[in-house]
């Protein structure tokens, strides 16, 4: 049986149900078949409800974006106008990487539908169903010093925390470095790739995760209590080209400031919406476990951490748990 | 006229002149002809002895280094135990960033007799004629955070210092943050460049060149003043194995001090060969012109730098001019 031809059956009467009966004869398949590749077709974006005696319904298809709809709502100088939209790809990141050694401009934007082998931080897989979340990946050319890209880590996780605001009214907190939490459940990962040749940064590219319109359905079970998708946490659906248009210029404004002034602005914004901050914590770094308390950042953009002796210790890595 | 035939003729009589009349009348071309086709034997490293009246002798063949006269060299577990040995590359940079991102191994090894596009720090290009200097590049995994990319580019500078001087008795100084002088002259370069995910350093590919057995007539006459090789500077030719077999030594116990220690007894070192401190300088970073008399490293590596109201500045990406 192909996917098309099941597809093909749904979509001949659309708004209408169809047998498992019928399509268990058309297409010459058991039942359990069929089941399968409803599911398969819920994986890539599409909605069906399957009713015990009406049989099987098309209620959704995956929503596309295109650039006809992003352009108009871009209120963006550079960030987003050199951009590409892919259906799917191995990684926006690994895309991206290739336009900047080929001399991509900054502001320059991948955005995938669907990504087969998305990475989240530490190589994991992320979990990135075709037409329900924003992956995607952004090129900056900054003219700072390679010890200073943490702040730029610090930059996007309060830029996109902005801008999803502006869009859906929800309370987001800012996990050490750069996790947004919504009553501590995840919505989005931020993945930042550098490139520096000694201490100059040659380019970075800033991957942006979001969970958009994910159902609970599309998470692996163990994730659900860690993990939450901005439909979920709202009650309803979110325009996805909005979204990305808030994020850009929510981007831009704040990576014009700090090029500006500098880092002081950024990182008040950052401590301001920090859930980290004045909470023991254990930090898992690659030199060791700590435990203390984080008190705030340091003009680098290193975390302060209290240490039970009253010292403090600045950590730039480690992997952030709750304290004991 | 092919190159292949006027070596050929040279070669059929070791150590024998061959006369241009001879020369000319056997591949039937002019005499300008055959001057341009030794000139171009000389820069590939055949040393190539011209009389008016006697014509040419074959002097001396590029040496070339092989992996077999380096291995018994080699006094180290991991640098340059995995190793290869190219006679033209674009640039080893190029070359090992490849085989890093395949997941070569720490301590890796890419050496070549040419690179045809062999840069520089700022993409400039480097000098790298064949067979008469030191082209590689090595491959580093570093468990540091990315803030701390700049005390490996200072290791750097040391362990290539302190390697050259266990092979020729010449006294090194570094300008910051990792030129190699002899007498003011510059006889090395050194470009570190760095892949990171988020604040963890994926590797980083450290490139080395070195003058090793360059002549006067190697260098374009603008840089005579600014570069000199290690044969120049010392009176005599220095084994090309010899030198990759300390380097890579030095590099790799400096390396495991630093890992076993931090940057402390690295930064005491380079303090105590450097050029750069207690003099005063100007220094042109991405964000502008400073004027100060550096005093010493900090904690990550940077440079402090006095300004002339006795404030420090620390400074991380700059070319360094002499102070006005």
């Amino acid at each position: 049986m192909s996917n098309v031809t099941l597809l093909g059956l749904l979509e001949a009467e659309p708004g209408a149900f169809v047998s498992g009966e019928e399509i268990s004869k058309k297409l010459n398949v058991s039942r359990t078949a069929i089941w399968k590749q409803v599911r398969k077709l819920e994986a890539e974006g599409y909605v069906i409800e399957a009713t015990p005696r009406l049989g099987y319904r098309l209620k959704d298809k995956p929503s596309r974006l295109t650039i006809q709809e992003l352009l108009p709502k871009l209120n963006t100088n550079s960030f987003g106008r050199n951009i590409r939209v892919h259906a799917v790809v191995g990684s926006t990141q690994d895309e991206l990487r290739a336009l900047a050694e080929q001399g991509a401009p900054e502001g320059t934007l991948v955005i995938a539908e669907q990504q087969t082998s998305g990475r989240g931080r530490m190589g994991r897989a992320w979990v990135s169903p075709a037409g329900k979340g924003v992956w995607m990946s952004l090129l900056l050319r900054p003219i700072v010093p390679l010890p200073l890209t943490p702040q730029l880590t610090l930059l996007a996780a309060v830029a996109l925390s902005r801008a999803i605001t502006r869009v859906v009214p929800l309370e987001i907190g800012i996990k050490w470095p750069n996790d947004l939490l919504v009553n501590g459940r995840k919505i989005s990962g931020i993945l930042l790739e550098s490139a520096a040749e000694d201490e100059r940064l040659r380019y970075v590219i800033v991957g942006l995760g979001i969970s958009v319109n994910l159902d609970a359905e599309d998470y692996p079970e163990e994730l659900l209590q860690k993990a939450v998708s901005l439909k979920m946490a709202a009650g309803h659906a979110i325009s996805r080209s909005d979204l990305i248009a808030a994020v850009l210029e929510q981007f831009e404004q704040l990576y014009a400031l700090y090029q500006e002034q500098g880092f002081a602005p950024i990182r008040a914004l950052w401590e301001a919406h920090s859930v980290t901050l004045n909470r023991p914590v254990t930090l898992y770094t690659p030199q060791g476990v700590i435990e203390g308390v984080p008190r705030g950042l340091d003009d680098m953009g290193g975390l302060q951490v209290e240490l039970s002796d009253g010292n403090i210790r600045t950590v730039y890595s480690a992997e952030v748990g709750a304290g004991g």
